[in-house]
């Protein structure tokens, strides 16, 4: 229970007697830093569900042709292309640590005045947002070099044949993509709430 | 002039009469938000440094082989690839936001208890280092290519031939990296400003 500045109670002084209590220095203050806190949860189950849908949608992407030539195998899975793996990894481990800093989210709400574990947020969540925007962008141009090729380095596009092994791989890059936007908001939600904070 | 809270001289009293000034509350942290206002300038003109070198030593990459095979030419420039002019782009970007943030980041140095303009920084400073990132993700992905190949798509590498483009392309990479560490540093700085505040 708060006890609040001009509320107390003197010697002899009955309960009836006192004025209504006021409203704390700062009590906005404090409603939108919770409010700050609320949807930074809500923002971290979405980029939960963006990197763990894009790191599923990647792995579990296969797909062989049922005609093949010397020389070149119609089979594709992500782990054909270093810049696939590192996909899944980054966006399994950006996923991983979302859910680890839940619990520090949620004691934000009740905490609002928190202070380290704020701008330990902040440092983790730019560390993340640099991994996952590494590997959407990594898969990005493999993505894109599969569906256009490219004329110099005689690189040719593979999605004549794979059709549906480049549709579900470009699909993946939404959800990572849409994380990495949710984390540049985590990141700005934080600062704010610092900001508001005294 | 700063006056000092416990030092206003009183009519009738004399100068030499008064206490020592005592520090005023929180001198202490706004010693320590300079400081990290001045880490904070002495970054900026690094990571400038390092996009600035980054973009200029890939665009000014160009090689052409003294011979040619019919459907291969082995003349390779930055504007072949789109991941190349894409991390000249990003890296051109980033290093005029962080030559235009340099007035705020001087104004912090002189008014340590700044809110708006931190938080702004917060904030494209985090949108800046998603697009360092992911430009230098996308070329450290095209010169692996160029380098190691990859067998599945039959992608073959490039760098037995352009061991010169191929070098210099590696080497740019290196200031836009340094410059994603540094603009993660700075985040957590202006945080660390932030929670310092009060």
């Amino acid at each position: 229970m708060e006890m609040e500045e001009g509320a107390v109670i003197q010697h002899g002084e009955t309960s009836v007697s006192k004025a209504p209590p006021l409203p704390p220095p700062g009590r906005r203050s404090v409603i939108v830093s919770r409010l700050l806190s609320v949807t930074d949860i809500v923002l971290r189950f979405l980029a939960i569900g963006g990197t763990a849908a894009s790191a599923i949608a990647m792995a579990t992407t296969s797909e062989t042709l049922p005609f093949s030539m010397p020389f070149v195998r119609f089979r594709a899975e992500y782990s054909d292309l270093p810049s696939f793996m590192f996909f899944v990894v980054a966006n399994s481990v950006v996923c991983g640590y979302l859910v680890l800093s839940l619990p520090a989210s949620v004691v934000h709400v009740f905490r609002p005045r928190a202070r380290c574990s704020r701008v330990a947020l902040v440092f983790f969540d730019t560390v993340m947002l640099a991994l996952v925007t590494a590997g959407a962008s990594a898969a990005a141009v493999i993505v894109y070099l599969a569906h256009r090729g490219s004329a110099k380095p005689n690189w040719f596009g593979i999605c004549q044949q794979l059709t549906s092994f480049c549709g579900r791989v470009t699909g993946s890059l939404v959800g990572s993509f849409a994380a990495a936007v949710m984390l540049v908001t985590l990141v700005f939600l934080s600062a704010l709430a610092l900001a508001g904070r005294a």
